[in-house]
């Protein structure tokens, strides 16, 4: 028995195969690789419910991810997120069968710990000893503090408007942490150049072929939280679109190992309407998107005008006869705080999204109300405590508190 | 096979018995209550294999807690946090078996779910329709989020300088909330009188009899994670001081069930320097603490100058051999900065205390080389952002990254 059936990785663009133990990066045509096993002999050594007992991390899939050897897994306990019932919303949108997959339960507080844990494992096990990228706040404070863990040093651009926290978090890990007065693109770029010229490996989005084997875990655990059955709908507040091909790649491989039956879920891209180049291109029935000029939303974790694995989200979307959908910022921050209210859950604002696109969906008649929906929380909302508004008086000592 | 073996309350101090069957807050004599079961009837029909494939939440151990009706259950996913090994630290400070029991990973970001996730669930099943209580931030947060997940409406009271994050969790639950310009005392003040004036159940710390019996499971998750074993050592920043208490609690009915045998682990108190009635009354060998004056740290959450509970936290000291220490802000806040470059862990302040005094117990000789330490992280260090200083230059845009 394999700790990994990893066997190799291939560009889903033009075919061409690379060896999984070798440090790669894009295909030489500038397509994301994807990581493939061997699922026929996983299948005939390992059945799901093998998995029983076993450690409630993301790591209780390992046959399923990349890593061969255990020793180089670099954790903080990340994954086995809550899957909650959310019958109060549910029954205020009509949608008796809500849940939530609330992935703010999770180290660094955000989904991103996912591609993290795995990308870096993967890294250590390949001997990469220092990794560069840019970011918004939360990749990069994933990637920082699991490379730390992991004994590899990271240089991490940030934007000077991505948010504090993210910014401390990146510091406190002891990364090269550099601030510049622009976009993410102009991160991006700087990162470009610095990979060259001090031969760093690069870990931005789909640059490397791991992240997506990490997110992929939402989709496993999915499955097995629902008993290895598949819900109706999942929607997934979608930037860079990782999370939503991985759950797609996700839910194909178990489909392949025969651990769940039937129609894949009808996957849901949910964007924001001043950030919407996902929606744009699937409303033109386009294959790719196009750059979003001026892109702009409070929900900064899919601002994201052009993703590199565009194709592969669209890829995802109509495979499964799923859609997309833009959500308006003041919507979505309605939504949040009702969710507070009703279900206690302090979401963030991508997470929200993808509630008002339930909402909305289920309007439009889309989801039928006896339908299995299961809306993605990508992060705690503590990390954006900036898009709660708090106004109440201070009173004075040995007032009395008048109800 | 019953969901809870829950019998009655009784009073530690004078042996008064209550029922879990109606409301109760402090024994008549003015001491906290404590939650008894029917261990014997228990350890008969259940067994610590039928565990084995529960669901990754506290809840898995509803047979040790006091909700009568699974129906009653306010659950956010909380719980089987993870024990990571830290290995680096643990060589740095030379106790090579250390361990973090990380409650950063959890609803809400801190331990402070636990004993609302258990006390809004028993307040739910007793009827209880409104709340109210005092708080430094963290619990206050914790208690109106579950309570707004069980529908019960909750007024709470928070000191203006209390951190930002925690008033806009508490804001965005929809709980009435208050600010003081004053202490936590002085909340208290004014929650004691809203209590009687407007008939709300009262969440104080210890006031009600359910909250340790959530912070309890920290305990049992330790012994379930290691196995059936219990370490040497379990090290706990300590202010009301309810997760000690709990944990002695848990680790005793785990014995008492034959779950786990032999001694019980040394138990330590860790305050802060400037915070240390606990430790000043352990070192002068008494069983109950003095109000301190003038408190003052940053690790806020410890910042409790004398706890309702202090007499129970000191029991749990003597009984297992344990000690008490206290620990300088400057020390801990370095440590926490260690933390995250040696481990890709962001503790909160309170958790770094505990790895502080591991290291000065060590030093000390009082934990011996070979034995097995838990030290506990209470919470998420991105409540926490302020405890990290960043001072990075800000780049323009086209500027070349020197490294």
């Amino acid at each position: 028995m394999k700790y990994s059936y990893v066997s190799h990785l291939i560009c889903p663009k033009c075919n061409k195969t690379y060896d999984h133990n070798e440090v790669n990066q894009l295909c030489s045509c500038g397509s994301p690789l994807l990581v493939k096993y061997n699922l026929d002999e996983l299948a005939k050594d390992v059945s799901k419910e093998d998995l029983v007992g076993r450690s409630a991390s993301l790591w209780r899939y390992h046959e399923l991810l990349p890593v061969v050897d255990e020793k180089n897994v670099v954790s903080l306990g990340e994954g086995m997120t809550p899957l909650l019932p959310m019958s109060a919303v549910g029954k205020d949108m009509d949608i008796p069968n809500l849940h939530m997959k609330d992935e703010g339960i999770i180290p660094t507080g955000t989904f991103k710990a996912r591609g993290a844990a795995v990308g870096v494992s993967k890294a250590k096990e390949l001997g990469v000893k220092e990794l560069a990228m840019p970011t918004n706040g939360n990749a990069g404070a994933a990637w920082a503090l699991y490379a730390a863990r992991g004994g590899i040093k990271s240089t991490i651009v940030m934007p000077v408007d991505a948010p504090k926290i993210t910014r401390n978090e990146v510091a406190v890990s002891g990364a090269d942490l550099y601030l510049v007065d622009g976009l993410i693109s102009d991160a991006g770029k700087m990162v470009g150049q610095a990979v060259k010229e001090y031969e760093l490996f690069d870990a931005s989005t789909l640059k490397e072929p791991y992240r997506i084997e990490g997110k992929k875990t939402m989709g496993l655990e999915i499955a097995e939280q629902m008993g290895w059955k598949m819900p109706d709908v999942i929607l997934y507040p979608t930037g860079g679109g990782v999370g939503i091909i991985g759950i797609y790649k996700a839910l194909n491989e178990l489909k392949e190992l025969g651990w769940v039956e039937g129609k894949l879920p009808r996957l849901v891209a949910v964007q924001a309407e001043g950030c919407a180049p996902i929606v744009k291109a699937w409303e033109e029935k386009k294959s790719v998107s196009e750059f979003w000029n001026d892109s702009e939303t409070v929900a900064f974790g899919i601002n994201v005008p052009k993703a590199l694995g565009d194709f592969l989200v669209l890829e995802a979307v109509y495979q499964t006869d799923g859609c997309a959908i833009a959500i308006e910022d003041q919507a979505l921050l309605e939504e949040q705080q009702k969710i507070a209210e009703l279900e206690g859950a302090f979401i963030c604002p991508e997470g929200a999204a993808t509630f008002v696109a339930a909402r909305r969906l289920r309007e439009q008649g889309w989801i039928k109300e006896n339908e299995v929906v299961v809306a993605l929380n990508t992060g705690a909302g503590i990390k954006y405590p900036d898009t709660v508004k708090v106004d109440v008086p201070v009173l004075q000592k040995n007032e009395f508190l008048q109800k």
